[in-house]
């Protein structure tokens, strides 16, 4: 169980006072936004849901990621990220409306390097109204550290961005 | 982050092996399982990805859920369980293929009953091939810890039926 952190708190409470609901794309850490964000109490007012795009061919099932974007670039890309977030607001849309925030992960949490990035290399996606950014990260660490660094910098970019 | 326990790096062994992939689909552990899963080395080689539906209306768009079945008996049910698993097989499709095997968590985590539901009812999905099973938990704990009890409970339900 990940320790409930502060950044998590703020968002959910920021979000909620807002009345906006947030849906989480995941790929190098495999579910571990949502999972924080969803250890806070009353977090179902402002999480509609996530989803785990860990197999690439998912970036582009589920999510909507071009896969002509996929094959010439590996999924560890700042474009994939942006598209990631963008997806997942559609995919988890209620009552055809896309939900109001979008935050996705991809990157290489290692050991192994992956689509020729190295171990650290992530990119944070988000997507807010009809604007989408991407934050590059270079982390240190082992695999849990990078998923866990991963996590914190999502939050933190929405929070950033709100 | 959590622990990578034993479970999980038995259940990536296990499937690996086997040339089986998983697909995960939350509610009440909000992404834990998925996490756990992907915290162990080399998981990609089996797990596909997964859902977090916390969303009552998600578990239906996204998961194919009845609505009729959400509305009459809430989120939190052995059937809904068992659905969440057999949709999150064919959500996780590749090429048309649906995932090999599905695990799905539905509960109430808490601190608030939901659903007419007390905290710690919680129930687990499995589907592999064409069965599809649940297991009922009655645990007792905090939020965290009847989160963290419904992951090991969900991948040791998996474990046993494979």
């Amino acid at each position: 169980m990940p320790p409930q952190g502060d950044e998590a708190s703020r968002l959910i409470a920021l979000l909620t006072r807002r009345g906006l609901r947030i849906a989480i794309a995941e790929s190098l850490t495999g579910g571990l936004v949502a999972a924080e964000l969803t250890s806070v109490p009353g977090a179902s007012a402002a999480v509609s849901g996530g989803v785990v795009a860990y197999d690439t061919a998912v970036k582009h099932s589920l999510l909507g990621v071009p896969s002509e974007l996929l094959a010439r670039e590996g999924a560890v890309h700042p474009e994939v990220a942006r598209r990631m977030a963008e997806g997942v607001r559609r995919a988890l849309a209620v009552d055809g409306r896309p939900a109001d925030v979008g935050v996705a992960t991809t990157g290489v949490a290692g050991p192994d390097p992956q689509d020729g990035r190295s171990p650290g290399t992530v990119y944070v996606g988000v997507s807010i109204g009809d604007r989408a950014e991407s934050v590059e990260l270079a982390l240190r660490g082992d695999r849990a550290e990078i998923r866990r660094a991963s996590v914190i910098a999502a939050l933190v970019a929405v929070l950033d961005r709100l």
